[in-house]
């Protein structure tokens, strides 16, 4: 049995696939803060897990951890999870001991692109390629070619939210100006927006409807900032697909309709970017779904370098 | 023995490779204008390049050709090489009787970052993964990570040229405004220059050196385009190395001063952007290098990781 969990900042995901990797079960608990605590969430979800598939922890083959922040590839250790409250942790030597099984980390992000993928896979529709982007309080997307994460030379690999789209726009938490996150991270938005409320996007959006200005001027942005992230992805890497997930898609239609008007723009603009029929090829990741767990269950289970040569020799 | 070409709007280039991936012989020929006149220039250089390897035209065992427009994957056929004066050309067909050898066609700047990659593993410094930026009349670039080029879905990636990058940029021949086609390209600045010389990239730059400010204006653009596709690349594939290329890097180290200028701007602004060293990690090709048809032959000897490996292992 192969265990992966998506480590949150409110909620730790955790699924337990069988030999065929088929989801068995699937627990969610709430997220410790700090690094012990969020050690000791992981044990517990491993164990919840376990037992939400009616086995036994000792039937744990192995466990796979997504987790926001840096993970350094091939370390076990992550850096910068400041969602929770992890400045540097190495979670494969505090683990590894106590669960007596081989434990790797993913990025949660990347993670997300390697399940979203395998989901896909699973319904016999598998991509050549997809890149998943995450359209949280940050913006990062991960790439996956046959089933492989893409993940470059030093881990920058999906950090398309960095890059700049207009020398006008508003200043992004990275330095630079008119980064597609400072238009499109739900951070940025919040920020902005600078009134409290528990769902500073979706207060945009309603502001939006009421006809606020600063609010339509927020809320154009964001849809801006996503179709130039799926520009950036299809143009570059050449993805099939293009899934959305993240906090900032649980405005659903509402996004999508103003994402989709985006992409018609450039379409209606550009006989190039028509030829590329983007809107046919963005899709939202279903609310709830366990795509970030059991990408991090297949890391967990041993995604080797080898697969990865495989997979692009035939790509 | 592997004869690799590269048809370029003016001349063709054209090496061959003995079994160990060494080049062992080297031309260049006009080329003709037209299907029938690109063809005839493709067996005229497969002929010359084998006599000058000292070798018999039987002793040419594959025959790859690298080509600008679009080239379909795996179809051995051309479309859109508007500078070859070629709307759609059957090459594979038209060749493979006559040279009586398997010829594969790639793109030439896909042919060039398969070529790149292989002088720098040449040398015994093969990067982990590379972006080939091709810097001409329009703006593309070729993926290569391990050896492989990085294919894609569609035939668009590295197609970072029409990429938006400011919404109040200049018009892009695509349709869109700001592309970094638009602002680097060599055609784009020729159009908006609009003064009559036969290297209106250089002239722009000489009269932004008398302060002309216009050509201020273009050069300024020029180079802030080529940055933002560098970043483009690294933000996205996280390629450790940008190779720049193509007829506007003919300007040397005048395009590489602006375009390192920009680099250690967005690096000085952002802590994220200056731990990427971006400066560090770009090369420009030598003059006269033989990348493409380096690249061409390795594609028209049956690109398989195996393959290239074995090249790339003893070239």
């Amino acid at each position: 049995m192969k265990v992966g969990l998506d480590v949150g900042g409110t909620k730790t995901d955790a699924v337990a696939l069988d030999a065929a990797g088929a989801i068995i079960g699937r627990v969610r608990l709430p997220t410790g803060w700090g690094p012990d605590a969020v050690t000791q969430t992981i044990l517990d979800a491993v164990h919840a897990v376990a037992a939400d598939a009616g086995a036994d922890p000792g039937e744990v083959g192995s466990v796979g951890v997504g987790i926001p922040g840096q993970v350094q590839p091939g370390s076990g250790r992550v850096v910068h999870a400041v969602n929770l409250g992890v400045e540097r942790l190495d979670l494969a030597a505090a683990l590894t001991p106590r669960l007596g099984v081989p434990v790797r980390l993913e990025n949660d992000v990347k993670a997300a692109a390697l399940g979203a993928y395998a989901l896909h896979a699973a319904e016999g529709r598998a991509p050549e390629s997809m890149a998943y982007l995450n359209v949280g309080t940050g913006i990062a997307a991960g790439i996956v070619s046959r089933g492989m994460l893409w993940r470059g030379a030093r881990g920058t690999a999906g950090e398309v939210g960095h890059i700049s789209v207009d020398p006008n726009g508003p200043l992004c938490r990275c330095g630079q100006r008119g980064c597609i996150e400072a238009f499109a991270g739900g951070g940025a938005i919040a920020e902005r927006w600078a009134r409290r409320g528990a769902l500073p996007v979706r207060d945009v959006f309603d502001a939006a409807d009421a006809g606020d200005a600063s609010a339509l001027q927020l809320r154009a942005g964001l849809a801006r900032g996503v179709a130039a992230a799926i520009r950036v992805l299809v143009l570059t890497a050449d993805v099939d697909i293009v899934v959305l997930g993240g906090g900032v898609t649980a405005l659903g239609e509402r996004l999508m309709t103003d994402v989709a008007a985006e992409l018609t723009a450039s379409a209606e603009a550009s006989p190039f970017m028509r030829s590329l029929r983007l809107g046919e090829r963005v899709e939202f990741l279903p609310p709830g779904s366990p795509a970030a767990a059991l990408g991090a269950a297949l890391v967990g289970a041993g995604e080797t370098e080898h697969d990865a040569e495989e997979a692009l020799a035939h790509g």
